[in-house]
């Protein structure tokens, strides 16, 4: 019994005894403890030692001897088998060092904001100006709890089985309609639903970029694509902006000079400065693609989320010649966990995609597809909008008075007229990432200005979201923003008093 | 109104008649049609034309004002405006051909065999034995309708905002607990939700292959596993295996010349052949990979589908060194439809995977993963275990049956003591890709032969799944495989008779 001095039943466990017993016998042999033909307890004075059932005991064995471990002799007892394995060895093996056997291809890099972002937004008490998260307080769960009951009632097993890679059919109907109202038709086959617009961007990375390809962006642009394309070792080159989006006549300039992969460009309400690129604008890109045959992948999350009145027509729509890319997702318009987006564009792509998605994970999970479609076919999607784009439009107003309340004259920003999120300029010198220090100090979060910007600059500049946050947390939020500014003036010690409106003030 | 006689309102069609006449006129305007200077109808005129409300003429004009495409003028009405953009150009814009814009990489093969099986196993009046699915009759709906429900009702919001990239943490403490009954501990750092575990094995193989890496599988193994390795442009070796699982002493021998990047193996009930890996074999298996310092990445979604008694503990399990990856999925214990699967990996590992599909999709959709944790917790998942053993083991006998009315001696097959397939061989020097063909017309379908093999091998052999089909629908189908198989006889017109008992008949 002396094997068993060091052996404790753990009685709150969830494994059952005879397995405990089975896997520290198991154990013992395998480590040598136990070595061939030793006789194990018998099952009667194991049991009363160990104070349990005799058929515990007797289970436990049972095990032992189904894995050849041991072998029962009648009148002999349980005996430990030889074992050929695990052979005495002058060498003892060591773990593995698992960093030798990754490819050599460079790893994502490491600063991944997007996961800080997530990780800091869903910690208590932090108030999040960070992610580009929808207001959790009018998600329509009850609509969904009903749409997802009825369909498990009527559909049945349906849901559960596979779904074609490319998506769930109506649904994919239902963005040709979409499609349709804004006049453009296409066909749905060249829909193709995705993981979030994440995996759209993964996905058009994977087929399109050679490590060194040259890839235009707006300059600021969405830092979660930014990633991707460095992920894939492309060469990203910013085009600068104005309130009015891209700037055409630099983007011109620069494509006569060397012609890019691809342009991405997100069009209306852009992430993170807000802008809407003007119809006129609009026009002048696709031209620019045209003549200098380069595809543009357009995304646009936010273009349903107006506060007033609809952006002009989207590039895909106004697109004539089938340059354009088009990537949406349901993660702003109703939210991101259901991880539900969608591509528009040319068959042969969606071909392509198709077949490389089927190697990531088959398809998207059925249910959100499922009750999405559900949710929009109902109607219930053009009610949420409404519902959200008056939060949002009050949101940003009750954000933008606490800025000119706490953190007016260093801070400026813009006022946008749709999406989620404010473009923000510290005027006074001050680098947005020793506010950031100073804000998590706080316990408030937000984006610094550099993850936007493909080299690297924007050092002034910061995203605050300003959907996700309850109303009464806004205020509050941003007088912690406006301590932590103070705080990190009064550091600095320097007094800039006479630069401070040198820039000039967009609130 | 000349310009309208090409145009007729759609009545029927979701969009509204203001936005169907102004989408017409715009592209009018774009187009040339309607060119600068030109003045559109009077509103009054064109909706006594059209037979609508004048309103929604004055609206599409409205909606065209918006856009900068026409202006309004009292007194003078409503005038196309001067398009800077657009101009006449001597060489008009063509089409992009988008195959050249595509990166180098070559695209994942084009037979796609599992996308072909989805799609025929989705077809009406198709007996499917092909897909490896789980029997939708007994799918737990209720349960997970109820569930669903709970879970909306009390956890609200958080259900559908974003998870952290790893997975939802109970989920993977529950799996830890898992691990822990056979004995292995881990923490719940090294588990790692994935969207089923195509998307672990296209991880894996992403942060693992480089092009031209040496891999090690069973032959035959999954095809799924062999579309990725081959998509990442890995050079594969297949071990041959006999009813035990995979030959160690011809792996001993093989990886004594050339050592692999890593060894990929399922154990337990193996994807296609049903063999289980005896407990000696896998214990001589991790010292052969400790001794050459091989990871091995052990596949394991049948362990739990045994019939009588589980199969020997998991490699995992018995590692001792940590240089096994093992993963596993809820597609087939459960169901497919929301793509929840699991890795269980070394921290380092993990922090790769994480990092790699934070760019690929940020996380597992929510709902699956809280859903099913809530299931397994209620202990839900046990009982649904138990009734589909019973299940599956009636379906093999059924099958197997069937199979030695209508088909032996011609094919013979395996009696497997767990998961989802039998594996078959044409005893009569057939082809199963011919035996596809005949059986496509009689509406059965499964898997042939060649998609198991990593070159090509294997054509004697097929795959039948039993487990998806109902019970009826199992003999029929058989018979109507029968059928096929005697047309196939018939055709080749060559009589084999003196082969037939040559290959020793299993069933």
């Amino acid at each position: 019994m002396k094997i068993f001095s060091q052996f404790n039943l753990d009685r709150k466990s969830k494994v059952p005894f005879y397995l405990q017993i089975k896997n520290y016998l198991q154990e013992m042999i395998l480590m040598g403890s136990l070595p061939e033909g030793v006789r194990l307890p018998p099952t009667r004075k194991l049991a009363a030692y160990l104070k349990v059932n005799r058929t515990t005991v007797v289970s436990a064995y049972e095990e032992l001897v189904a894995e050849d471990l041991v072998e029962s002799h009648v009148g002999r007892g349980t005996i430990v088998k030889k074992r050929k394995i695990f052979p005495e060895v002058e060498m003892p093996y060591s773990p593995l060092n698992w960093s030798e056997f990754l490819a050599f291809a460079p790893p994502p890099p490491d600063d991944s904001v997007i996961k800080d972002i997530i990780s800091y937004s869903s910690q208590k008490n932090f108030i999040s100006f960070g992610a580009g998260v929808p207001a959790p307080e009018v998600f329509p769960i009850k609509e969904f709890q009903e749409i997802i009951y009825y369909l498990l009632k009527t559909e049945g097993d349906t849901i559960f089985q596979h779904f074609p890679t490319e998506g769930f059919l109506p649904l994919r109907k239902m963005l040709v309609e979409w499609m349709a109202e804004e006049g453009k038709r296409v066909s749905p086959e060249e829909v193709f639903i995705v993981a979030g617009s994440q995996q759209g961007l993964y996905l058009l990375a994977k087929i399109f970029i050679n490590p060194g390809d040259l890839i235009f962006v707006e300059n600021p642009t969405y830092l979660g694509a930014l990633q991707v394309f460095k992920g894939f070792q492309a060469r990203i080159i910013g085009i600068p902006t104005d309130e009015q989006g891209l700037r055409i006549d630099v983007l011109e300039e620069l494509i006569s000079r060397q012609i890019p992969r691809f342009i991405y460009v997100l069009p209306s309400f852009q992430n993170p400065s807000g802008a809407v690129l003007n119809l006129e604008r609009r026009e002048k890109l696709l031209n620019l693609a045209y003549k200098f045959r380069v595809p543009i992948i357009e995304d646009d999350p936010y273009s349903k989320l107006y506060f007033h009145q609809p952006p002009p027509l989207s590039l895909k729509s106004l697109d004539k010649y089938n340059y354009v890319i088009y990537l949406s997702t349901f993660s702003k318009i109703l939210f991101p966990g259901l991880r539900i987006g969608w591509l528009v564009a040319p068959r042969q792509i969606i071909e392509r995609l198709s077949r490389t998605k089927q190697f990531l994970d088959l398809h998207c999970n059925t249910l959100g597809q499922r009750a999405i479609y559900e949710f929009c076919d109902q109607g219930l999607l053009e009610k949420h909008l409404q519902k959200v784009r008056k939060l949002y439009s009050r949101k940003r107003d009750i954000m933008i008075t606490a800025l000119k309340k706490h953190c007016f004259p260093h801070l400026v920003c813009n006022s946008p007229e749709g999406g989620f999120n404010l473009w923000c300029k510290l005027v006074s010198g001050f680098k947005s990432r020793e506010l950031l220090r100073e804000a998590l100090d706080e316990k408030v979060v937000f984006v610094n200005g550099e993850a936007f910007h493909p080299e690297g600059k924007g050092e002034e500049y910061l995203r605050l979201n300003f959907t996700f946050q309850p109303e009464e947390l806004i205020e509050e939020g941003i007088k912690k923003l406006g301590r932590a500014l103070n705080k990190l003036i009064k550091k600095s010690k320097i007094e800039r008093k006479d630069e401070i409106y040198l820039s000039k003030p967009v609130v």
